[in-house]
């Protein structure tokens, strides 16, 4: 049994977080943010598959590998220290250092993450005066929490936290989480910007082992135009401050700690796919029927990343050909004569496709439940029994808009 | 040495064709085609990868492979007669059926193609009543070829068209051939609606060979949007009335040869790319320098179907940090620190990236580069000899309209 709260990485005992304006490349809002433990934490992470990996992925990577701990985490907005090679490396190690010497801990338990342009060096003195700012301003508050979450935006146009807490033994334990997309999104072994912390008692292995199987059915099912970025980052830190027996694979507790996380990383999720650049819709695909686990994740993919569906849902057309041709060319196998496919929403379902064929359906009806802010793709592939589900958002003139002129 | 005619599917000896007004789903405009070829003609063809296969893909399918010749082919814009079960595919038959009668050749040379709606069942009386019209009308003028490739059309705002010649000993060889886009364009081991006449006399192997390879420089390396559709086929058409020596592996006329058809297909597709839905620009995309070929495919492929590269095209962006990226995700290795990129057009050419780092350019310069309605991209690897060439177009506001209600 778990319990979903309000909150994000403030929720779990012991972690603190700001937000600061240190007017790195947009004005008069907050552009850096800070998540700090009082004490050490283990750390998982996963990085993007981009062979083109930014600084702050590659000096992450060594501290989740390599530091004994973690205990505090930079982000900066706006410029993505991206493509700039040994220099921008260098002002990783400076934030990092500079964080260790306010903060008083190791440079090596500081991590830290950027988001925006590629290709321009970070403004490293403001960004060691953010550091300072945010270090006088960290608190332990849901507030303070909501701060850092905003201050990591960048075409994002909602914040997004989530948290739940789950009982090992009596003791109540904690998950909080945030993140931020809403461009360059079709994470692998990845996401965006991403930060959970927890105050659990669980070992390293554990939590990474959790992590990785939990990413592949969250932040990896989500497609908001099928690039994936250079800095999708999604870290996790857990400071044992709840104080509970450890987490052990196999155990009650296990599985609830499993499946708060995974409430965590899929509302995080879900909240990036709805709110991807220019969206008005979230897109969610619901593939059943699957023979195996890996074809279903791998079809409801493909239809939430087709642009041709995207266009459609704006559109409200229940063009539902164009979910049968990205089934088709997912890679999948399967007999195009037994997919079934229905249209749901708060407005109703309606089914569009049996047996690979037209249904008899009303469009006037389809359109309506296609003109809801939430429309769930359900296709059965009669095949199995395996399911997955993607999450995606329509296709806009906005999003076109926002990428035509994202640098100026 | 090959030579650039003006000319379509009529240009070879041999080949009639025609365009009429059947009223399937278009008002007022020609939507059904013929080719023809008064000899019988050895078949090649290559077909959607895609699972989900349109009907006409199945009959053309067995055709090219079973039958011994062909020597016509009826083409039908606005439904695409996919995702139609058994009814459709006896629409292909019956199809067969009446052009083999009024043209009084045998049913199993007669190949079909349709394009359009997918899930909507042909109206087959009309479809018949076309195919009379058509055979009536056919001849072997350049204006019969450029009203068949009109009547092909969708979304497409230009009709495409190429021909090319070649002399065999002193005998004249003549390739020509038109094709159709302009959405759910993202060919693998196929095309869109793509059909090549030849008056060549060569076997059906030899010219099956040279046109796998081809496709895998031409078709195959055009993205309008990353869908591969259930209609896609190209058709190579050799009647021999040139009356040419036979065009045998590794003689100087099959340079030649495969130089012509690389020529036509190349132009058909680099037409469909530039045309793709709501484009304002053709982008080419080079890459040189790769280690292997296939790679070198593989990451130009990857650039031009960016969604973020394409949205900055049109924006008239020199946002090289979208290109590192989507260099990044193609599934080829590299080192990212050994990246060129420029931006070439009839306004100048700018390099924006040296190194995988900015070069210092002028923003100004770089976007008056890309505001030509033809920008090309080069990108060299630094890591090899081997380079590719793919062809796609802008992101905007017209491609979303375009297919936010393409059914209705």
């Amino acid at each position: 049994m778990i319990k979903k709260i309000t909150g994000g990485v403030t929720a779990a005992k012991g972690f603190e977080a700001a937000g600061a304006e240190a007017g790195i490349k947009y004005q008069n809002r907050k552009d850096m943010a800070l998540v700090y433990s009082q004490a050490p934490c283990v750390l998982a992470g996963t990085f993007t598959s981009n062979v083109v990996k930014a600084a702050p992925v590659m000096w992450d990577k060594r501290i989740v590998e390599e530091a004994p701990f973690g205990q505090a985490v930079i982000v900066n907005a706006g410029i993505a220290n991206a493509c700039t090679g040994e220099e921008g490396y260098s002002y990783c190690k400076k934030t990092a250092g500079k964080t260790a010497e306010v903060l008083g801990i190791p440079e090596d338990a500081v991590l830290v993450a950027s988001t925006g342009v590629i290709g321009m060096q970070l403004p490293i003195e403001k960004i060691e005066a953010g550091v300072e700012a945010l270090a006088g301003k960290k608190a332990g508050t849901l507030e303070a929490g909501t701060l850092a979450a905003e201050a990591i935006m960048t075409t994002d146009t909602i914040s997004k936290q989530a948290a739940a807490q789950l009982t090992v033994g009596d003791v109540t334990v904690t998950i909080g989480g945030m993140s931020k997309g809403s461009g360059m999104i079709h994470p692998d072994m990845c996401t965006m910007l991403g930060f959970v912390t927890t105050d659990a008692v669980i070992s390293k292995e554990l939590l990474t082992k959790i992590l990785k199987e939990d990413v592949k059915d969250t932040f990896n099912m989500i497609s908001v135009d099928g690039d994936t970025s250079t800095n999708d980052t999604l870290l996790v830190m857990a400071n044992g401050m709840a104080g509970n027996k450890e987490i052990l694979e196999g155990t009650p507790e296990y599985q609830d700690f499993k499946e708060a996380l995974h409430y965590v990383n899929a509302s995080l999720a879900r909240m990036m796919a709805g709110d991807g650049e220019g969206a008005k819709a979230l897109l969610e695909v619901k593939v059943s029927g699957a023979s195996d686990k890996e074809q279903a994740r791998r079809l409801s993919r493909s239809v939430v990343s087709s642009s041709l569906v995207k266009a459609a849902v704006y559109g409200h057309d229940a063009n539902w050909g164009r979910i049968l041709c990205a089934l088709g060319y997912s890679g999948a196998s399967f007999d195009p004569e037994k997919v079934d496919v229905s249209f749901v929403s708060s407005a109703g379902q309606v089914q569009v496709c049996r047996n690979g064929m037209a249904a008899g359906y009303s469009e006037e009806e389809a359109g309506r439940i296609l003109a809801e802010p939430e429309v769930t793709v359900l296709v059965d592939m009669h095949m199995g029994k395996e399911e997955a589900t993607a999450w995606g958002c329509d296709l806009t003139y906005d999003y076109v808009s926002i990428n035509a002129d994202y640098r100026s």
